[in-house]
């Protein structure tokens, strides 16, 4: 069975096609800039040279039309006709209180994504996209929907609620939610296999640390409590977004410099973080460059952005009264060692014991980067979302 | 030597008269509803009865008057003359970036007080009004200031700082400050005493658990990191302060309800926290009455304010790589034995281990609520805010 993967953005889609049998990528690839005369595709088939090409891509029904048509061409497919594709799943933000798992889509499902626009207005609405474009380039063909809140909906509710009156829970649906989840599950249930230990009985803490950064406590798999809330803003430093601010800030900063309730989101969530303490790069690759050439600014960046991890570890570990190991994952998670030995080297009231060379090595494998006598593990797992989408939409097909 | 101790707030004067030499208490008490014709005194000195007059008071100045009128009153007094009285200390609510210590007062001291007025409008202005008070009532009598953010002022910049855009900062002053700054640095110094340890050595997370509510991360004496921040609404859910929240609900709120800036504010500080999700009250006493009662909504607030401070124990346990000891200071914190105990009971990870009969008996004085065995002790230590201000003014007029 193959299945094609479908992340769609407001200007973007990206693709990846699995044989779910063989376990393997035939192809992967993106679309960006749709809308404009000169969108490009870039497709990456296993087994030929990539390629990219700049074309009008005016929606995403001709994007979709643009993957399936080189899915399938001579020079650059993978399949002999798109019929080979059994089933799509899509990627979906927000998933609110209504999906706790992944779904088949059908018109009652499309009309849940639909009424939860307002809480991802920059997300779903694009995702609805992708699922129609789906529909007029596959007619038939069953497409299932996977979560980023959905892993978090086990979360008890004195850790999903605010502290805020009740009205704002009843009539608007403020809660947290976090997001992630489907790399905080991926990673938790490929850490128990790591560790050689049930899942059920592991407190783990996944730290998803990439353009978007979150942790979440995952206690006997079940995750019960994550940093990011409402929205993606909350929680740890990110490349462009603030996370924790004292929310009196919000009102402070709008009355001091006349900002629109738009104006001051914007702030928050793209011009702060490592950006804005930096002056330099939302980017930590070049944070911890500018770092080790002395720069003070991108020190100090990147000082809060380990700190601010360092305390969320601390706090999930009072969460489930203990933690077995640490996880690291996502861009940042993979591949910063200097971020990791930093948080670790200060962990070690935990039992945590850093070993150097094993940060070092290995990058892109799952690993362990402490020693045999640590008594909390810390581990680096490469995430995979599209395979955690992939092996969902799979499960949901064969069970239809 | 004999110090008064001034807390003057908008309709408000609290005060306590020491005798220093003795480190009694002579008298204290309260004037209220300042600007109103039915103003009241309320009166407690030392070895004679309690009494309470309702009269006009439109100002401080009058209040400061009334005050210093029945301390050396014949039936109610305890002094024979105000000249007894050698100082006079005020609790100022924020010093900014300015004072990281107690000062005399100048007109220095008071500029820049003034000139924080922006950063504390409901306080700072009330304590201005109550040093000028005590100007007219008590001319060349020496008046220190101490702020609840001095402690606080030796937070390094990666914990002081947000990850928002450093314009906020350098033109607006926008970083965490902290509060309670007295009662951390009071009882830190009791618990090193009560440990029979250095405070240099000591690695102790405070917790300020009244109407407001704040941790401290305490390294070696020193304040390295607290909850609240610009304001006193970041950090732990209070009575009807929200604390931490997704920044982006802010907004989202502000939007959805169509509210004004003080609206989003009254409603996050006023009518938030403990009374916002029992919808019962606002005091603990109450919420925890109500829940031994089978009230779903207060044994649902009380596990958030739980939740919420066992959390914030861990990120500071994380903070400092370790802690040595817990203390429990401020109406909550040193009478709730069951706030205690659940805090304590999910804490076993860090070698807590909680003695039931220790953390029910002997309320009001100091004590280990742990076991010998502990590794980690948690001790309940009662707060005097008022005796630091003594203290830190008779130090400074000693020195002067």
């Amino acid at each position: 069975m193959n299945i094609l993967v479908i992340n769609a953005g407001s200007s973007s889609v990206k693709y990846q096609l699995f044989n779910m049998k063989q376990e393997t990528v035939l192809a992967k690839g993106r679309v960006e800039r749709i809308g404009m005369e000169t969108a490009i595709l870039v497709h990456e088939p296993a087994g030929k040279s990539d390629v990219s090409e700049v074309s009008e891509i005016l929606e995403h029904t001709s994007a979709i039309r643009r993957v399936l048509d080189i899915l399938v061409s001579k020079d650059h497919g993978v399949l002999d006709s798109i019929d080979q594709i059994d089933a799509v799943g899509h990627r979906v933000v927000h998933g609110g209180e209504s999906f706790k798992n992944s779904v088949l889509v059908d018109e009652d499902v499309k009309k849940e994504i639909r009424r939860l626009f307002d809480l991802a207005p920059l997300h779903n609405p694009a995702h609805m996209l992708g699922i129609t474009a789906v529909e007029v380039n596959m007619p038939g063909v069953p497409q299932a929907v996977v979560f980023d809140t959905a892993f978090h909906q086990t979360m008890p509710s004195h850790a999903y609620l605010y502290p805020v009156p009740m009205a704002l829970y009843r009539k608007h649906k403020v809660r947290r939610y976090g997001f992630h989840g489907t790399s905080h599950k991926y990673v938790s249930e490929r850490a128990a296999k790591f560790l050689g230990r049930p899942l059920e009985q592991l407190k783990l803490i996944t730290c998803h640390i990439g353009n978007g950064c979150s942790c979440a406590a995952v206690l006997g798999g079940v995750s019960v409590d994550t940093s990011m809330g409402l929205t993606p803003l909350e929680g740890l430093m990110m490349g462009t977004r603030s996370g924790d601010l004292d929310p009196a800030i919000v009102p402070y900063a709008m009355a001091k410099e006349d900002l629109t309730l738009s104006e001051i989101s914007s702030m928050l969530n793209k011009h702060s973080g490592l950006q804005a303490i930096s002056g330099l790069s939302s980017d930590m690759r070049e944070i911890v460059e500018a770092m080790e050439a002395g720069d003070k600014n991108a020190a100090l960046a990147f000082d809060m952005y380990e700190y601010r991890i360092r305390k969320y570890i601390g706090a999930y570990a009072a969460a489930m009264n203990g933690v077995d190991a640490i996880v690291f994952t996502a861009g940042v998670g993979e591949n910063s060692e200097v971020l990791r030995k930093k948080v670790c080297q200060q962990l070690t009231y935990l039992g945590i014991e850093l070993d150097e060379e094993r940060n070092r090595s290995g990058r892109g494998t799952e690993k362990a980067i402490t020693t045999e006598a640590s008594s909390v593990q810390v581990l680096v797992i490469p995430t995979n979302e599209e395979w955690m989408i992939a092996m969902d939409t799979y499960s949901l097909v064969q069970a239809d």
